[in-house]
């Protein structure tokens, strides 16, 4: 069974193993950095869109006005998403700082820090999309049993807008729940080096 | 900087250090056992709570019956809940039968797939609470803007019962979240002997 797919010429294979993880390592910082970077940008834009989302309209002599506020649900999902929008912002500063510096994490309670924020932040946003679909779907569809009517076909623009701040959620989401792996595999590996010496007791792993 | 706490006197640390890696071994796998099985029960008990929750009354001359597929919030938890009981009785059957055989996880294909399995399962659980309690908080507090009446003053005993049954629910998702933590552990740490390596060229992991 292999660990890393080293194979049996110890010489060398491990020299060239290095330069193999150091490429997977530039290659995940670097994904790491875009989904942070497509995390800010996409909460913000939900954000901007629900917040800024209202319609008016004139029902028999009563002008009534939709916005986010009438519904608890879309007032969690904006929090949520400009908690992550600035999370991820600032982590992704995080990673260009590493970059330019060239550091590989290696650092165990940063890491644990990184990966119990970045899970946090990902249940976070999955519990307010989760939320808000449902009061969508109300929306929508009424929940006829309780009596709660739909109002989309009233305000139709103003849930098509909801629909669109909610779509750029979920992606947003998506992507922190990917960089939340990737934390985990940041986290994870650093106590990997002692399977490797359970394995064969005769190779130490020094300071 | 330490990989595993290994320290400077490289001929029997390795050894000694293998023996405190399958002590952590065994806690993992004993802690993974209790929490999938926590899982199994909790998720179990909140469909139960749920599924058998009803209750009626009679509002002037009509006879109003309350029960969970009332609200669809409370359908898809109990979809959820039935799932993640199924598949937490799966795991903690092979957590039993990986404890008896005494074998460790090193199969990166399985890693993975249980790893990803647990993900998923951990985020619909928490998805499905979301929106439950979502439904839930309007059926208490009603949402007055959009007409949405509260339900919880006629149907008090159904209310509570099904808070029970998402009680129950996010006990058993906070499990599978912590149990998510370990499958990535289990899985990541697989890669760490790489890092090992590359620390000290002269080192190679053999097959």
């Amino acid at each position: 069974m292999s660990y890393s797919g080293v194979g049996s010429s110890p010489g060398n294979v491990a020299v060239s193993h290095g330069g193999k993880m150091k490429l997977i390592d530039r290659r995940l910082k670097l994904t790491e950095l875009l989904l942070r970077c497509s995390a800010t940008a996409l909460a913000l834009l939900a954000l901007i869109l629900i917040v800024t989302n209202t319609q008016v309209k004139q029902i028999f002599t009563i002008e009534k006005r939709a916005k986010y506020t009438d519904m608890k649900a879309l007032v969690f999902l904006v929090v949520a998403n400009g908690i992550a929008a600035a999370y991820s912002l600032l982590q992704s500063v995080r990673c260009v700082v590493g970059s330019v510096k060239g550091s590989v994490l290696f650092n165990k309670s940063l890491a644990w820090a990184i990966f119990l924020s970045d899970q946090a932040v990902a249940y976070m946003s999955v519990a307010a999309i989760a939320a808000s679909a449902e009061s969508g779907l109300i929306g929508i569809r009424g929940e006829d049993e309780l009596q709660w009517m739909k109002v989309c076909n009233m305000f139709g623009k103003f849930c098509n807008r909801a629909a669109g701040g909610t779509a750029s959620a979920v992606l947003a989401s998506v992507a922190m729940v990917f960089v939340s792996s990737i934390s985990a595999f940041s986290l994870f590996r650093l106590y990997g080096g002692a399977t490797a010496t359970q394995r064969q007791p005769n190779v130490a792993v020094t300071k």
